[in-house]
């Protein structure tokens, strides 16, 4: 690739590894207030993208802007009508302009087919990590040489959906980036449809769509049809002349080459493209100054959850979400000081799989697309007597492959845990009060409480609250009903796995541990049956339990949230217990039946369910099946709220009659939703290929190692043992615990519990991008920060269900950094 | 166009509407056992869709099918490179084949202009309504001519996305029919990437595509990474060898591509033509069975909200949503007498909005289309601290432009109406106690009551069941806290506006009636607020109060459903009680203070707010802003479950401190999703459109007229004024009232109540589709039933903001003709 002047430009073939590194300072979504940067996609291969990518960067030249012109990939056929184009940035204006070239093929292919035919398959074809890595380079590099304001245009090959050098499609490929897109659209036949669905891929993608640019011709006049279609939709059409015919002498062929370029990107030309060059800067500037006046704007309008909005009123401290993908926010916050050569956005690792919703990354294109497909053939539809294919096959999945398995004969859809906990609630009071319903007046009914966990939480509605004690999580009229034992738990201190029991639960009325052979023993429930411990459980239940019967309380539903309980402060309740309590409240009742006896047991799986602590639920391990259990959160995948309380036939059986004042009356509007019961399919389906994916397996071997030879650990994690152990060692760490995608720390501290900033503190440095050696893991390979929460003086860390080994290892990094000293 | 051996086959040209009448039989989804029926999309123009539809039709013949073969439209540029292709018929198998085309032109120009510029414009150009209904048409005829099992293949012209005659682009245009798709491949350079655009399109509009067909190009091979990448999607793909080059000479053309096609079809071929046709039988046979069977899975697996399982377990009272679109479901029940020569498939009135939630019609593409836009940006992201655009431009939208205009200043964001209900109650009764916390302590806060309505229902869960009154509507823990009136009411009776006075209210101890010179003056409520009723109302009202507090029964909010309570039984509450019950809650404040006084009021507007009843929000009519007000359903367009609480700064206050425990601890994982907050942007500004629509215009001109003169009816609604009138004076009719897309028929029956099953039986055969002379206003045309639900003796009836006048005047009709004698 030459300029017109002869002046060879950059062009690199195949980069290596070690010419990419180091990045010190990449956005992910690349954001520069003084570099204009667009990404030009085409509706299809052949409709001018390089001409009019050309005649861009030969107005923003005109109009005295430093120019980026950077295309990435080329191959040969994919040029060759263009070739008297792009080497048009002739006149005055040429020497702003900078053209580049990474990866150059000479194969008229698809760039993944010409990447696997170079030499014959022996260079190595670089990833999407690299390439993007590579991309992003490029664009900070001319972020940084432009001291003043630039533009920057990033030429991509053939259509949106053109395979990159990888081989994943470029419109998926370049979305780490998240460059705001122009789309040249088609003027030929056929060229209307084939821009309206580029233009739908790209919205599936969640891209900014700019402006759309077609040429004019007159025949087919798909501008005419298009300029109108896409003003419905807030989208600017820009209609150009067409470049004139190819003339056989190359000297004329030049001569009317250059009078093309003259005249459309001419200031006088109204609609040309010195308009569209000034409308991209007006679109940019909108974008910059949005994202700057949007945290003043939350702070006036938006009242948050669980927010003191009395200590948080500096702009500085609302974080700005301008995309996401991956395990990744692209994200910034106000900071004065900032250099202005430096992204607005940087990579923020979504340290809390936002309030662990994410299972799958965000923005993933198969949960988008389910969404899609559901919303396009449905809508929402009414469910009562009615069903439909997302919901019914849900429900199937759920109840007959799915945690229900062995146990369920129903589903009942509600929208979010606590509404599903409040759908579970009033199964089992029911279940209860018609079987003891000759004790209870009405008033008893009212009061009728629950049995469960210090430190349990079902939700914010004020069902789920009662279910709970009063703590700090209350309001006006959380009125706790029942009786919550104090529960021992699991962790790592020093290095070694042990369980901790409570003072009420000791024999010496002082909390003690009890160290254990290993973690997996801990979990190994059916084992541990016959120990002491077990007995003590038993015995301590029992007199518990006796004691309320004695005092007249009256009891409806045992609800756990099995094995970690998170809102309360991730605390990873001891198995043997959990399953201690049920048997006993379950008394004597034959092994396989699933008829409820003593009270229904109710498991709160909304956090724990579907593989978020390494299991799809949490019964074969405890060995004993729920009569109800409620699932939510990774149901559908992180994207939208949904949820399904499963119940046994004998719970549902306590509903049945012919009065219809004695059905469930609990439906909300969007009950059932197809979109939410599609994104869930799709979810589930996703979650079956992790099961077998060299990841998980790689990271049960890590844990299955700590065991005997061949031996396999009964629980897991995507969390490093090596690393859990290390950082249980360190003295301001009171105790560490980790399964699944789960990694909580315990700090010590004497102000413990939920109003504790100790953990908030401990870690504060987390959250600024930090500089590292190389490119870090993030998308791009920018430094990142730690998006994260914690519960007091409780910090924990969650990664997605498919976040890869290397960002996890990542993350650990830079905790140890942070607390290792 | 004709076949082979000669003959003729149709080649009608712009068809007037009386050939197109009467459409006694059609399906809006045509679905049919024994007629196989797939539409032909192409990914681009001439990519090979006639020529593989010519190949699939003579596969089919060759297993002795008959084949339908329509080409709805055809321009003639878009078939030339096929002429000699779409006539090869040949062979034994041509008569088994019959092809058509509807509207045929000779420009070689994109459909929609190619209709406008036929004859100069002077032959109008076809609706979608027509155009779809002749297409629909053509199903139905074949489907009762074949007998026995047969296939058709209805091609598309051009690209998925090329305009339809109408202009509307084919995919949206025959969206109505919902036909499961065959999409041509693209196998030139470019054309994966149009080939996978083109199915994300389809995929945008809910389409089941059964498989993709593509020629196998050994230099692209397309092919190769298509099977790949739709395997992985769950889509076959069937590669076919191209066509042979065009022959100079015609007869040896002839041959050659006789020789193709026999080479092509032969079901010796391993993944040939003839495989694709047993492949869609299966697909079909499928689908077919899978509808068959899902009333008895569901009856098997689903837990209804709101349904008495005891009296719902005949397969045959379960409806089969298949697809929704407009204000139609395509659904089915199992019918033992069904005719096979009827489609499987029948619309069906969403007579209930689904809920009250549909807005726009079902599926609505932009509305897809924002989803997929926020879920492609964002997935979820986290909130608390965080922003992002979608959350906060509509937090923006509702608090200074919409329903908070004048008084609100924060919306905070949960999960569906009960959930944002109960997180206002939380708002209030904090506000409540902080103010006058001295005299309450922890127990009384717990039983702090509200003053509502009686008839009112604010949602399911416990928190929001417990401000309403014990009733149908109750659950063990229920425990209803506070006072609630006795509401008069409005409605017509004998065709004039009444005034239903309970006793309880009443000077004579009887429910009495107050008739009312119009509708608009009932809701005239300053100028009503000086009559004698309005001043009977305070002293009621202050009555009741003070004998609350001589009881020291502690009330904290007035919680009210402004003008009309739903779930109650569709009461349209006078708005002067409203009004006065607010102004007598809080004394003297002055007019424009936004600070609570008295307690703080809430509207619970989820049902009745933006525009379900003709208006944004209830305050401009009442006269009277909220403190607190709560929006949800109508706010996502009918898609998925999202709700805003808006506040005042004084309620906002309460919260405000400097310890987190202070803040308002309520928070759903999913709170402001950003495809929620999307979705309602786009459909606020939809509704935005509405406002200045000629349906509005029109509708409301239309009880304008009720008044005088040049005066505007202080109210409106979609439906006829004069059907109401005339509905109200029939003898089993108790009361009928309509605001906005609300009609309810309240029928005189002793037993009322929300047991009562009187309405049910009433309007029972509104059900069943019922024939009409002509065509239905459904899509298609076919015989539509009506989905509708009741309230014990109350049925109602709700159309979508933007049903179509056509439509609603023909639901008047059936509900006329079923209680009208």
């Amino acid at each position: 690739m030459s300029t017109v002047d002869g002046s060879q430009v950059e062009s690199t073939r195949i980069l290596t590894r070690t010419r990419l590194f180091p990045f010190p300072n990449l956005g992910m979504a690349s954001l520069y207030k003084h570099l204009r940067v667009h990404q030009i996609f085409g509706a299809n291969t052949d409709v001018g993208k390089t001409i009019l990518t050309t005649a861009l960067s030969r107005a923003s030249a005109a109009k005295k802007f430093p120019v980026f012109y950077l295309k990435p990939v080329s191959t040969g056929a994919l040029d060759d009508a263009d070739d008297r184009h792009v080497t048009r940035f002739g006149g005055k204006a040429s020497k702003l302009i900078h053209a580049e070239c990474l990866f150059q093929y000479d194969e008229p292919v698809s760039p993944h087919l010409a990447a696997r035919l170079k030499d014959e398959g022996r260079v190595e074809v670089p990833s999407d990590e690299i390439f993007i890595k590579s991309v992003a380079q490029r664009i900070r590099d001319h972020a940084r040489k432009s001291g003043k304001a630039a533009h920057m245009y990033v030429e991509t090959a053939g259509g949106v959906h053109s395979p990159a050098l990888s081989g994943t499609t470029q419109i998926d490929c370049y979305r780490p980036l998240f460059l705001p897109i122009v789309l040249i659209g088609d003027s030929r036949l056929g060229g209307i449809s084939s821009t309206i669905s580029a233009y739908d891929s790209l919205v599936l993608r969640g891209y900014i769509v700019d402006a759309v640019i077609i040429f004019r011709d007159e025949y087919y006049r798909n501008w005419e049809y298009l300029t109108e279609y896409f003003k419905e939709r807030g989208v600017h059409v820009s209609v150009v002349e067409p470049p004139p015919p190819r003339h056989s002498d190359p000297t004329e062929d030049a001569k009317a080459t250059e009078a093309y370029y003259e005249s459309v990107v001419s200031p006088d030309i109204v609609n040309g493209v010195s308009n569209i060059v000034d409308y991209l800067d007006v679109r940019h500037a909108v974008r910059v100054q949005d994202i700057e006046s949007m945290p003043q704007r939350t702070l006036d309008t938006i009242w948050w959850p669980f927010v003191q909005h009395g200590t948080v009123k500096d702009p500085k401290d609302v974080t700005v979400i301008d995309s996401a993908y991956g395990d990744f926010f692209s994200a910034t916050r106000l900071n004065n000081e900032r250099d202005s050569s430096k992204s607005i956005l940087f990579p923020e690792l979504d340290g809390s799989a936002s309030w662990w919703t994410q299972t799958l990354g965000h923005a993933h294109p198969s949960l988008t697309m389910a969404a899609a497909r559901a919303s396009g053939r449905y809508g929402h539809v009414m469910f009562p007597q009615a069903t439909h294919i997302p919901a019914l096959r849900l429900a199937e999945r759920l109840v007959h492959k799915g945690p229900g398995k062995g146990w369920a004969s129903r589903a009942f859809f509600s929208d979010n845990g606590s509404t599903g906990m409040e759908v579970a609630l009033k199964m089992a009071m029911r279940a209860y009060t018609q079987r003891n319903g000759a004790g209870l007046d009405n008033e008893s009914k009212k009061r009728l409480g629950v049995l469960g966990l210090k430190g349990s939480y079902h939700g914010d509605t004020i069902g789920a609250m009662d279910a709970c004690e009063e703590g700090v999580y209350t309001c006006e009229w959380h009125d706790a009903k029942g009786y919550w034992f104090e529960p021992p738990s699991v962790g790592f201190k020093d290095g070694k796995p042990i369980i901790t029991v409570p003072s009420s639960l000791s024999t010496t009325e002082k909390a003690h541990t009890v160290p254990a052979k290993s973690l997996s023993w801990i979990y190994d429930v059916e084992d541990r049956l016959h120990t002491p411990l077990a007995r003590a459980y038993a015995l301590y239940v029992s007199r518990a339990l006796e004691s309320i019967e004695k005092r007249g309380q009256k009891l409806g539903a045992l609800v756990i949230e099995p094995l970690l309980m998170g809102a309360g402060g991730m605390i990873f309740v001891d198995p043997l217990f959990q399953r201690v309590l049920i048997d006993t409240v379950r008394g004597r009742r034959s092994g396989k039946s699933t008829e409820w006896s003593g009270m229904p047991v109710i498991f709160d799986e909304v956090f724990v369910g579907l593989n978020r602590i390494g299991m799809e639920s949490t019964g074969p391990l405890l060995g004993v099946n729920p009569d109800i259990s409620v699932n939510a959160k990774v149901l559908t995948g992180g994207l939208i709220p949904l949820c399904v309380t499963l119940a046994s036939k004998s719970i549902f059986n306590a509903f049945l009659s012919d009065k219809k004042a004695e059905a469930l009356l609990h439906g909300h509007s969007y009950t059932a939703h197809p979109i939410g019961c599609e994104v869930a399919n799709e979810t589930l389906a996703q979650i079956d290929k992790l099961e077998k994916s060299e990841e998980w397996t790689a990271a049960k071997g890590k844990w299955d190692k700590l065991q005997g030879e061949g031996e396999r650990s009964k629980v897991w994690s995507l969390w490093d043992p090596q690393f859990v152990s290390e950082v249980s060692k360190l003295p301001k760490v009171k105790e560490v615990m980790s399964l699944g995608c789960v990694l909580a720390i315990n700090f010590e501290d004497d102000a413990a519990g939920y109003t504790s900033s100790f953990a908030q503190n401990a870690l504060q440095s987390l959250k600024e991008p930090s500089p590292e050696a190389g490119m870090s893991a993030a998308p791009g390979g920018a430094p990142y920060g730690v998006h994260y929460r914690t519960l007091g003086n409780v910090a924990y860390f969650m990664t997605s269900l498919n976040t890869k080994a290397s960002v996890i290892r990542s993350i650990e990094d830079k905790i140890w950094s942070t607390i290792g000293n």
